[in-house]
């Protein structure tokens, strides 16, 4: 029995194959390449996955089922991606049906940030949690909630939008339109954004040597290995963004008194330096009956936390995980 | 059979009767004067609940249980208060026990906004919801979130501290020790202190009239008064108020996707100058997906939510409301 993964992301697609339990028997990274057109990207997509089958001998027969993610918002009863922010030209589209038809086995969709919120539930660190929440912290930023063992995914499918709450009304313009939401403040893009427009005032600093001087191409792995290494420049861009991050999730704590904070995301690989400043935030900020009783910690499963979310998804769907099991 | 509820705030106390199915037989109104210590305070709850039931001709064997709430965290599985924010020296009060042994009757205690909600859900606009909020905006900004029909009390009992999100982070001080919670700008209490200290740049305004004067008689209502009346300084601090409020409805539509925001307290009796600019600023801030499906209204029971919410706490731990019912 198989399950197949497909985490679509807008500069990285995850592809993987596990068994009954979860587990990940084999995995691929490609990149996304929107510039190309939907079509190649999926046909890239479709190929990495028989790649994926073929390596262990197996056909499509063996799939019994297929989860798929994206960003965005999706339409989960129809199998529809609804937008895809990064990722122009993907509106409506039937993702759901096209990789169903493609390896003839049922497949689903949902956001990556709800299903990796299932995984952590399943197989990560919400395992013996009742009250978690999850924060996804990468290009955008997303997450999921999970109450008395039950995801919880909002009257419409919306829930979890902890990327769009604001935390500094007049502040930078979000990709939703709004101004100062904490995506526009604390993700991986707008990191790079902010280091790449406020370089020019530091020339001395280790960012624009480690670009070769060109400030586009400054990512936030760059400001937050500079700030590691404690250039000025690299911690006050990276400090203020963690800061915003401890606020939108001390808002988060106060709302929703959860028992744990799990936080994923390509923004969690600088660790402790995300982790530490984050805690002390909720420390200050929450009100004491609810920060005394939260852990914060990195998501278990790491960057395989959405492929494995997809995974999870469509095990949940053929009744391999969820209540009662 | 008879339930009776007993909502203690800051600067009045309301008792109620009501018969086995929530309907308000009775009720009466006191001045909490909490300058004139705690133990006098308790007796005259005690006496206006003797009163309420010698009005019916009724006797303490009359009542089935009671429920008692006020502002601040408690601690329900042991009936106390744990603090109570501007009640000094109601610290760790075992007050279900109190009333309890007075009136021969169980008793138990919870937070006003918590009860509250269990009222708007039974009782409320929150009657054929399946998933709401409910905000109190009345001296501080409290919440309760329902999810499924089912109250979300949170890990430990404090979830729904919608107040104390941070909107503003370098904002006003908090009651909290913090700044820039919603509390502190846009609470009846808030909007009070800004229009106090605000008021000698406007020496024309008409709140000053209203008050002879002395700006430390400044109160909310007659902020969002002068606003109605289209009063300069009123009008701008009603909407700056507001404005805040509006951005942290948002925030807890984003996180949580509900059906329903409902909302109540003090500050509501402002009627649509208060839901038109809240309803406002969601469908400008808050994501389409979200904003589109959620209706903004006032709580049903007015002014009588939260003893009414005491009662139904009390039904509830006695099997007359609830799940399955």
């Amino acid at each position: 029995m198989s399950i197949v993964g497909i985490d679509i992301g807008g500069s990285k697609t995850i592809v993987g194959v596990a068994d009954e339990n979860g587990n990940l028997i084999n995995k691929k990274r490609l990149a996304t390449l929107v510039n190309l057109g939907r079509e190649q990207v999926i046909d890239s997509v479709k190929a990495a996955v028989w790649g994926l089958l073929s390596d262990y001998h197996m056909s499509s027969e063996d799939i019994d089922g297929i989860g798929v993610c994206c960003g965005g918002p999706v339409d989960a009863e129809r199998g529809l991606v609804l937008t895809c922010p990064n990722m122009p030209g993907w509106d409506n589209v039937a993702l759901a049906k096209i990789f169903s038809e493609e390896f003839n086995a049922p497949a689903w969709i949902d956001n990556d940030a709800t299903v990796a919120t299932l995984a952590e539930l399943m197989f990560g660190a919400g395992m013996n949690v009742n009250n978690f929440v999850y924060f996804t912290v990468s290009a955008g930023i997303g997450g999921g909630i999970v109450i008395d063992r039950k995801l919880y995914r909002g009257s419409n499918g919306n829930a979890g939008e902890f990327g769009h709450q604001v935390v500094l009304p007049d502040g930078p313009p979000c990709t939703c339109g709004d101004r100062g939401c904490l995506e526009s403040l604390s993700s991986g893009s707008s990191i790079a954004k902010r280091a790449r427009r406020e370089c020019f005032d530091w020339p001395s600093t280790v960012l624009l040597h480690w670009v070769d001087g060109n400030p586009m191409l400054i990512t936030s792995e760059h400001v937050s290995r500079g700030a590691a290494e404690e250039d000025e420049f690299s911690s006050y861009i990276w400090n203020q963004a963690m800061n915003y991050l401890g606020i939108g999730v001390a808002n988060v704590v106060n709302i929703l008194n959860p028992e744990l904070v799990v936080i994923g995301g390509g923004v969690t690989r600088a660790g402790e330096l995300l982790f530490e400043p984050v805690r002390r935030v909720i420390e200050k900020r929450a009100l004491s009956g609810l920060s005394k009783i939260v852990g914060v910690v990195p998501a278990a499963l790491g960057d395989d936390v959405a492929v494995v979310g997809a995974i999870t998804l469509a095990m949940e769907r053929l009744g391999l995980v969820g209540e009662g099991l």
